[in-house]
């Protein structure tokens, strides 16, 4: 609600058009409907794509499917479960038979997305074969949220030339995300390759002095390319919602 | 404004005893001045002794000054400055010729708190001399909100019977902030001794392995003792607010 | 034993009233009856209706019906196992039958605390669904310390409106308990809302760079917000307890 | 050169139109030049406005005339030193008179950069006075890389209206940049209020526990909110090239 | 060898009564034999009671016994094996029917340590009953060196009468080890209370913000008590051998 | 492909000996058949005994079966698979029944390494028994590599005479790697004993303030001794291939 | 006051030899007395040597005089203050000129201890040259506590020879202190060569990962020798008080 | 002093023709001889290019200078000081008047090493401008052992063109030093592209995240590429011995 919508509301109890009792009911929740506004927006992006996602981990599968009914109940064009262990989504499927399972990224699915050609691609790419379940993360949660996406894995600093062999995908992506554990080196190496926006994700791929994903992380805030940001680790989520949503900004939807 | 009041302000423009951009101009910035409301209370606090108070670090004297000059605009009855180098209060005193400066505590104090004899006191204990600094401005800044304050300084468990000597004034205070750096054993013996509410401040006091106050921020974290609650290390402003806050509370004011 | 009474002993032994060695009895212990002037004050407070708790985990089922008889013994009102297996549980009930068990806050309580209108109420309030355990472990214990408490669940600030939605909750509690992990942002937003005490706890609910609740905890003792204390990462029972002694030293009990 | 062109070339070496080594010439640094294809990019978009930008810290003020010299030779529309004290910009401006610095931000400028309405504009936000320098060193270079940038400044969360009353400045940005110290609550919420790109900048201002900024970026980093991503601790410069970017890629430049 | 034995040989040679060959066997492995004239008198230690001690977690079975067998041909009076569970003892006793294990402190034992009443006593302290199992394999270890113990559990700071009501055991212990997780305050006021020296354990009893013992262990580094020294995290092995050897060196043994 | 060939080439074209399209063929991958000048002679290392080596941890059966196949079908004269364990071996052997498995070292070996006096030796010390497997792991891989391996196992510096023992082979090995969890002193040690190239492993091996292998690899790192340089905790691998390429390179391999 | 001392003052009150006032008068502080049994040991002990030790870091010109001249006042025959510098010991020097200053230790001495040839020697040794400052200290606390003191300087483990050139001063040494920066192998290599109690001292000296003497913290709290204990990063006081403590109770002082 | 020297020592004196009093003098050390085997190794390396290193940083000048004047008694070769201010070197100077002075790597040389073709060469690599001190010490290391030493420096991941712009360099050099500051990425890419060893040297150029180092640190432990290893952060001076040590052992110096 906007000043001059509320200036017609007064005016239609002034003139007696509008019933108090009616103004205070639409009024009463004005500061949260006005909060809401960018959630509007964001109803608005859901409408178009945005699926609905819940992170599993931690949740039993009660509540799981209890979101899940309620999202449904919403409409909700995709529902994504991340962080879903292969027992969870049985028990969702029980209840949800169209529910498809990727089991290396952990991710329950309801409902496909629609698929649009003016959106990007992003460009997933990950340094070594452990850092899939990750980047397959990413790269599912990027097409549910409607944004093409390509993949490129296994392709880290030690053997350069498996990355630089690939420009062209290099090349055509929007956004690229860079999956990558143990000493994160790629994503500066991408960074320093292309001139997209890169979107650096750390994961828990290493041993000892990896201390779970916090060498692949330091790494990667300190990279010494421009154009490289940083989400925790592990959260392909993360990275891939950011990546479809520059994917979907940069198309205009 | 609560629901009442809207009732009232509509019925007023349904009976034309209220002009509808009057109107307006009082609900336009609802939403704010409802999620105010707990700020409403907090300026009834801020009437009755609660203090306007500025973080001076890493601001310039002139920034300083300038918000010093905006609260007394707004008649704040007491101004504190905390974190304020000698060179800042001498700045301030240019413009606040009535500024008092507590240097131990590094506190810039502008007007003096009202003493309300049924408030409190709270009691604050610091473990070594060394201490001391953020132990007064604990005390500077309850004082400042209106809570009389009791003093037991250097009563660390190197030497128990010091703390013991003084068990009266540990009967009497209503809230205790105990100041501690080094390995921050007070809080918890503190906290085994009595049954009031404990605020824990670790200090940056020590060397080595005591991390710049780490060793005793995690010391009272993990308080073996029921009822001991920890701010930030060197906070006792934080400190000194919550408990006179609670002592307040407490009084029913 | 304070001084008058000390006196009187004494003068009972001048006179022959009193026997030295029943004198002798009396006092070797003085000390530490002494020192526990608290305690007795703390007794007190328990035999008003603060519980006798018992930090289960790493005690053997054994340990706890030992600790549990001991304390039964002692006719404590109300008695409480925090971090309680399932197991542990099991075997308690069948020593003592009418124990009941939360599972998501893993609390064993035998008895029921006494409800007093006068007092609180104090309001738990978390972050998201995976700190309900957390949270929960709280509002049971200050229950049990007889303290009435509100619960409001996953009002996090990803959609601030939930939290905004209640603001009838927040400001009738005299004290508010926020449970958060992840980046625990909600004990600030809340802090800047309030003007009650704000006890903040931190839960180890998150992954990758929350390093066990580090960043929620770290997060809570830096909070902007003035009136915001820490407690602990998990440490619902100490968030509960300290809350509940407020809300009766607030009421005056 | 793509294989077209070499396909071109190598004709013109079989049909005699081009000579052996002019050939040699053009491809002896093929595979750089290849590789370089991105700069290519690069170099196009800074032509387009993108500065070219020297870190400063670390270096003497002859090292970075040196290369504030040879970027002027290439004909950089816009060279920015950032991290630059005052007596370096103070020796840069002996040779380059028309420099301009920005104190706070640690800013030195040769060259005005196009301001081009159609880019973006982003939303530079920060949560204190103390963060202002890092946040005007990311509109620095936002508006240097040729991104109109709005400012909005010390609206933290402990005093959340502030944020609120400007919700059409949240609305109307393309990408939002978020500079917050100490406990770095802002990032989340504000992700939480809007659905653009948010930008998250750590910064080290805080004490004790804030660890030189930690705290805030452990924060970011586990933010609760979607589409949040974090750049290094003070990195302002990161932030600001990202955000602008991003909308010169939004706009189609 | 010292250098008058070594003229003794070298005068034997000359004088023709040491053969050539048996000086260069005698004197090849000097170096070593010297160097071990420290091992020559912990050889004697160990005659007169100090235990071979085998630190049994990450080896197997097969190497314990292989281990426990080499040290029985040596004819050592008292084996132990620390950090042993179950599963490795049963395996043992096939072999040494004679060995007993102490469950709690997961510790194997063969022979029993000669009884000395001029040595010690040495006082193990823990404060809560979940450090006992170090603490119960610090006094065995003590007594196998041959070095009473006393033992007094569970008396932390949270109730300090607990600890205060047993001074005559503090008293006359010659070494006290004190072993406790948590906040570790244990350490630093036993060490205010006495003036033996205090060797403290940090446990890893605890949760969240103990990180395993480190809030113990540095608790204990800082202690502001002097007197107090400290070993590893869980290393009730170290003190009770420290101590022992303490005992006995008081003893003149 | 050097300049030089590039002209011939070109030169071709112009002569018309070489077709265009042949050429272009040639040329279209030049960058990265250059870029990998340096794997030609990884190649030519490959060819004379350096193993493949496949890292097996977080790598399903199938997929190291798969690359061990693709190894096989190059001709590998040698594949490791490192950081296997039992179940992953015996999957393999199903399919290569040739292949051999280190249980300590969880190293799966398909081909035995050619053995060539000329090379090394090196030495692998190791401090306590618990180090073995990361000490094999080494030796194992260095010999796959074709350096013949001595191994100098429980050595620790708490005797320093069972390491002074073996000075002999000190002395003769031409590259010395360390392995050492605990304190890691062994290597400082080692390092001050000998002028060979010292490379040190810190191992996991260790409780409480090990933390892991930190302790070690801290100490490692600032070894006061010259010659002394470092791998990741626990990378046996790394140090037996640095090594062994060292001894190849000194043999001029 | 013992229970006999006790028993005899109710007795004479019993039969009137004891007035009541004055009963209450010794009575009243008992519990502190009582409490302070360790402290009259610790005075008896400081009678005889023991120093008063004033921690001066932290601490004003005034507070230390201040200090100083209060325990002058009970005539202690030794008085010390640790980490002084310069301007604090000329400021002594005014009120005290007969201190005297250790600049390289940073301490300042009133009064010389007694020496008894019947109690030590303790002999400290440093690892290297910028180690002597925290081993001078600790030979100063020591030598002060009455405890004779051998110095052993620069002999670390790079150069092992240089340490076991003095095997006679390791032999004699009743308790050993070991002071080393860097990665602290020293502690471990003495513990294995001797068989009395060491007490090891890491500092701060090193840069890079020593990260403030961390790396030699942990070296020692792991080390793999017996008989090593540790106190916090650079206090050489505590190292030198408690081996001076144990060296008088050897001798039965 | 090896077994047969000592037979005919000992034979000496059977025959009379050693004297006893002589033959005790010269085995009186040998343990430490004959320990220093390995430093007689070291001797014949100094006196063919070793050179003496003296790490000045917390030394005074009056210590560096005896410390050189010892050395240039023992007629070192060459003499380096490293980490030594322009002070201590001034100072130095006035002794050695033919000292001279590296300001960018801070070391001291007097001295200049005989230049060997058959050795080397090594490469030291930076990352940055910003490295350069550091690579500096090393190259000067390397070279002061007698090993030629090529630089490329400023060629970071930032813009890959500009290291395989110097492929030859790399291809040529016997051992590579790669010197790399905030996210270290340098190191794995070098690892990848060469098959010669690489020597990591972490620096501590970056700001926030970088942790002094911590992040290069973590990034090149976890490195992906084969052949690795790593020194301290700013340890150029271990990198460029290590360097020439490799470098003439594999001349077979």
């Amino acid at each position: 609600m906007d000043e001059s919508q509320l200036r017609d509301l007064l005016s239609g109890i002034a003139s007696g058009s509008v019933d108090v009792e009616d103004a205070v009911a639409q009024l009463r929740h004005m500061p949260f409907e006005d909060l809401d506004y960018a959630k509007v927006d964001h109803h608005r992006a859901l409408r178009t794509g945005f699926p609905e996602v819940v992170f599993c981990e931690g949740k039993t599968s009660e509540q799981i499917i209890g979101i899940f009914r309620a999202m449904a109940d919403r409409a909700a064009s995709v529902i994504l479960g991340t962080r879903a262990d292969k027992a969870k989504f049985e028990a969702v499927r029980e209840e949800f038979p169209e529910a498809t399972y990727n089991e290396a990224a952990r991710v329950i699915q309801i409902g496909a997305p629609t698929k649009d050609p003016d959106i990007g691609p992003c460009l997933v790419i990950s340094a070594g074969t452990s850092d899939i379940p990750i980047a397959e993360e990413a790269a599912l949660v990027a097409e549910a949220v409607g944004c093409p996406v390509g993949r490129l894995f296994d392709v880290g600093v030690a053997g350069l030339h498996r990355l630089l062999d690939h420009h062209g995908q290099l090349r055509d992506a929007e956004v690229i995300i860079v999956v990558a554990g143990m000493e994160g080196a790629l994503a500066s190496v991408v960074g320093g390759l292309v001139s997209q926006p890169v979107i650096a994700v750390p994961t828990s791929v290493g041993y000892g002095a990896s201390f779970g994903g916090v060498a692949a992380l330091l790494s990667m805030l300190n990279s010494c390319s421009n154009g490289v940001v940083v989400v925790n680790i592990d959260n392909g989520f993360g990275a891939g919602y950011f990546a479809a949503m520059l994917c979907r900004q940069i198309a205009g939807k």
